[in-house]
């Protein structure tokens, strides 16, 4: 199918200083957990990207210093010419493919962790780090001068490994945004007070940039240019006058929100941000400059991306997280496949997985992160050798959906899948009916789609609870179990290992999320508590959702924090403030170990015996695997060939890691034992 | 001078199956941040301490499968036969000085984080985890069968490297304590229920290992013994009970206590435990085996552990902090240079910096983790080029002193340790006089030794404050400022990113802790603010110092937690009893804004202003260096040939990279640029 001709100006090329970009998706740097550590992972995480169409792919911050060490951070370094081998398979992969190739150099300045280096952080006046309470080395002026030269050295050994752009990055409040900003620099030098003394640190460092490697390599500043709503970083008046006094340097100015410790406000949940929020800021930078300018806002919408374009305030469509969830989606709008497009859900699941916690994941995109680990491309699929066989999936939740599109994406033609409710989803049928979490439903959207496109090959068959002798004999050769999870009714816990005294969701006072959300079941009193010892958004939800039915709603958690979990997907502190305007208390630090229609009680942090008077609970201590069918069939498969389980029916995890498990199987599915992953690629230490 | 007779006892060979331990000093298995990630590091960091003198040396934990899978903290893996070579440095560092290697397989059953595999953690049984909370997946008889196979292979790989002592690890309730505790195990089949059902993976596993390797190598299991006080682990009775039915298949028995989420009342601090705390419950073992038993419990002193011998309770000294903060404890005691032994603080701060945090560090042991990094060795210094200079250190804190110290080893003849005060010690010299911090007095009373055993090199000269023109005129070629920091007067704080309105420690109502420690300023009124954004143990400390003088105390912190820093030092939830438990109120969550004489006000975590009536502030912000000696020598050097800033007056930092700072400015003194650290050796990625 061809593009849509109002799509045309997304693909128009753009000149940024000596190179060219060939149309108007730019990857904005992003974490990956990868860096330098895992270098070969890096390049093909940025190389599938490549390939599937954007302009330019960048890396993720790339310290110029071993005063800027984030360790235990994944990140790149560019300390010294042993680092430019680890950086060159990046830049060719972009270049294999068509693509520009950009590295974020940066200096982290007083949010350095520098746990590797043992260094100070550095900045420009000594007061504690707002992020990670540090307090820093104030930099002299021969520090000044050392970090610029550091600085340029990494641009030119940037360039020596093939890199196209190479970024003054002083978004996020690092170094170059901490200068600029009052907040962290009060100098009295001639680097501090005044604005013009403020930006001079940025503003000579990317004469030196240009002086050093503007022949070779389009220069790009990152600039935070408001605070989105706090104070930490740069005021837009004084970021759209930076951008004047620095433009003759700047090749492409790469425009987003917020500081470092508020960077919730720039890879902002879905739950609180729509697609474009930045556009309010970025959209103004305009004003300043008529170079090249890239903004973010999880922007998937074609539509939406060419109205931006030609309304003239960006240039180019920046994209960090819709590009994880879909390295092809220039290419599917070039080659009008919209409805093939994994758009991002707002998760932050990327940041959970790839920031310090391993390497980056995401729901939608099962393959982001693998694509070297295991070899996963996410357009590409190999013909299965069984693929002749009939399949099963039973359970049509994420993991069943995401198997049985995968299962027929390797060549298979007869593939079911079954559930016993009346339509596809399981657990998607009602998570993103929660207050705050509709754009979820791009995860059941997505696959609904697909398996649409697929229906020659997979036959969906609803309202349909199939037993294990229905399973053995339903005619499949294959079957894959993945029929989910459920709350515990009884309350079952990690805290005291074992159920609630008390707790029944039998009982009219004691609810599941399911109850709630499936069942219509509802308190029977105004006075609710939610007992949440998981810390997700199921808690948080059914809170919200209670609340909003006028009830007065508790939150009790063991915890320190209520949603404790959702801080990683810099989501928590916003959450509780949500859930206290919202007029629901919150009280961290308790242990309910008893459940009673009158209320409940159990022990604060601090073992002192508490009650709380309620009408009723909403239990969600943890979820419990839905086995038994597995187990049944794996006890006795009759004539089956093969009898496998995915996703939660194993054990609950989160929406990614069920969807990257039903990829998984079915990636795998002839290999000698698909029960057990094949091992993948590990990056390991050179020994010298 | 030859060892005291007395502890003869401690230098007896030990057989431990088919091995023999030249002597009685055991390295336990503990983190340090390198695993197979950084396999030199790790591999030298265990040869010093061979070279020191220890009969045994053990990495930390090793995972035997992909579902065991720690990433993102660092550990060990056997995985495959590609990990073979990753371990080999390590055994072959043991064995070039004559001690033995031990590697600690283990698998971390529903503890395990997973972020690299995306396997679901496994268990006994599918209740969340009380460490991280991730439900698991009930092991089938398949999986338990799979892993005894995986640790089997693992243990055969271990001794193809090299190693001569195999765990099977189930201390700290890992997988195989998993299976025996009742807490995690709830099964209804042959491996739950009944005592003998639980012990029966871990038994099995026993005779596999020993049918496997046990001619080669000594089968280690580790156990914890009992929770120490709480519920997560083995129960003292059931632990012996297990020696017993597992003891022909066991060489050595290596005990300790607590689960993992107990953790710190394993590797507790010295706060809150007594050097041998854990002989109450580990010195029962010898009612249940005559094997050797290894123990710990923070042992420095020789005479203690002798007595411990004696008593025939153990027939090892394990140790793992005492062995961090000298590495060559055992060859001191040998050669009865007691005086010499860094005794280990029990500060837990190997633990903040081994832990996920880039590499161990020490706060006695400048060298701990440094080994191959740095290629600095604990006790050998060599001849600095330019140790004819006479030296001048103004402030003789712990990075001045360490400095000194590192320069008379070094060479130096003409060393001027001084300082304004009456004696050495700087901060040390009140620090360890907070409620609870007395072993921290080690940091000061081992180098004041050593200072006395240098007197010939070091000058230590006290009352003598030196301005810049005096420093010029001392007649030192060299000079060093290590001035130190002081507790901000005003309230500067990061978290307003200024002073706060109306402190200022002039007052009577506004108190600093060094007034409070150094100059008894006392409260003009019972009712006490301690107002603490730092979180580590400044604030607490005077919260419990006042409250001892009859005080009504309140805590007050912008963080989440009260003493947020010290829980990476697993000392946080026990703290925050404590101080509850004295009648302390803890306060999160709170900014103060403004102090005025009868009290104090700002917001809450949510924004809601608050008040808080009191007599006096304690402020515990941030600390600010004192910078002014150094910045003025730095203008005007006048004929001094180097002046050099280290520690505190550079950036404030916590006591452990103080000391490195000193220490490192010293071992670098006769480089190029002694002011810029030398690149460290980076153990990088293997291209493939």
């Amino acid at each position: 199918m061809p593009r849509d001709p109002r799509h045309d100006v997304l693909f128009e090329p753009v000149q940024i200083g000596p190179r060219t970009l060939r149309n108007r998706f730019y990857q904005v740097p992003h974490c990956t957990g990868f860096g330098t550590g895992k270098p070969l992972s890096q390049a093909r995480h940025r190389g599938v990207k490549a390939e599937g169409g954007w302009a330019a792919v960048c890396t993720e911050y790339a310290a110029v210093s071993p005063d800027s060490d984030e360790a235990p951070f994944a990140h790149v370094r560019i300390w010294d010419d042993d680092d430019i081998p680890l950086i060159r398979p990046t830049a060719e992969a972009a270049h294999a493919h068509g693509a520009l190739a950009g590295i974020e150099l940066f200096h982290g300045g007083v949010h350095g962790h520098n746990a590797d280096s043992r260094l100070p952080p550095l900045a420009p006046s000594q007061i504690a780090g707002d992020y990670n309470g540090q307090v820093p080395k104030a930099m002299t002026q021969s520090d000044i001068r050392r970090v610029q030269t550091e600085w340029v050295r990494a641009a030119e050994r940037s360039r020596d490994a093939g890199f196209d752009i190479v970024y003054a990055y002083g978004g996020h409040t690092y170094l170059l945004g901490q200068f600029l900003s009052p907040y962290y620099n009060q100098r009295s030098d001639a680097y501090g007070g005044s604005f013009l003394n403020r930006a001079r640190f940025w503003l000579e460092l990317l004469e030196m940039l240009d002086d050093a490697v503007g022949e070779d390599c389009a220069i790009a500043a990152r600039l935070a240019i408001a605070a989105g709503g706090a104070d930490a970083g740069v005021s837009l008046d004084e970021g759209l006058e930076f951008v004047r006094l620095a433009d003759r340097h700047v090749d492409l100015w790469d425009v987003n929100i917020s500081s470092i410790s508020e960077w919730s406000r720039d890879s902002g949940v879905s739950r609180f941000f729509k697609a474009g929020w930045q556009l309010e800021w970025t959209g103004e930078v305009r004003r300043a400059t008529a170079k090249p300018i890239v903004g973010v806002g999880r922007l998937t919408d074609a539509d939406q991306m060419a109205a931006i374009i030609r309304s003239g305030v960006w240039d180019l469509i920046g994209a960090a997280r819709p590009s994880i969830a879909d390295p092809y989606l220039p290419r599917k709008i070039e080659e009008g496949r919209l409805d093939e497009i994994r758009e991002c859900i707002g998760c932050n699941m990327c940041v959970v997985k790839g920031d310090g916690n391993g390497h980056l994941g995401c729901t939608q995109n099962a393959t982001a992160g693998e694509e070297y680990r295991r070899g996963w491309h996410p357009e590409r699929f190999a013909p299965a050798a069984n693929r002749t066989k009939d399949v099963l999936v039973v359970g049509a939740g994420p993991a069943g959906m995401e198997c049985a599109i995968v299962l027929a994406r390797r060549g298979f033609g007869r593939v079911h899948l079954a559930t016993r409710d009346t339509e596809i989803g399981g657990i998607m049928r009602w998570v993103p009916r929660l207050p705050g979490l509709g754009e979820w439903g791009r995860v059941l959207d997505w696959r609904r789609i697909q398996l649409e496109k697929l229906r020659r090959q997979v036959e969906i068959v609803t309202a349909t609870d199939l037993d294990a002798a229905a399973v053995r004999d339903y005619g499949a050769e294959i079957v894959v179990v993945a029929t989910g999870a459920q709350w515990s009714p009884v309350g079952l816990n990690g805290i005291t290992r074992g159920p609630i005294l008390g707790a029944d969701a039998r009982l009219a006072h004691c609810l599941t999320p399911e109850q709630v959300m499936l069942d219509g079941k509802r308190p029977p009193g105004s006075r609710v508590v939610v007992y949440d010892c998981e810390g997700w958004y199921a808690g948080a939800g059914m809170a919200e959702l209670l609340r909003a039915e006028r009830c007065e709603v508790t939150i009790l958690t063991p915890h320190e924090r209520v949603a404790h979990e959702t801080d990683a997907a810099l989501e928590g502190p916003m959450l509780r403030q949500h859930l206290h305007d919202l007029g629901i208390r919150l009280r961290p630090g308790r242990t309910v170990t008893t459940v009673a229609p009158e209320g409940v009680s159990g022990t604060d942090e601090f073992g002192v015996p508490f009650e709380l008077a309620c009408d009723a609970v909403i239990l969600t201590t943890q979820r419990v695997s839905d086995g038994a069918l597995f187990a049944a069939l794996d006890d006795e498969p009759g004539t089956l060939e093969a009898v496998y389980a995915v996703g939660d029916c194993v054990a609950p995890r989160v929406i990614a890691d069920a969807i990257f498990d039903g990829h998984r199987l079915a990636r795998e599915i002839d290999a000698a034992d698909p029960a057990r992953p094949l091992p993948w690629r590990r990056e390991r230490a050179a020994l010298a």
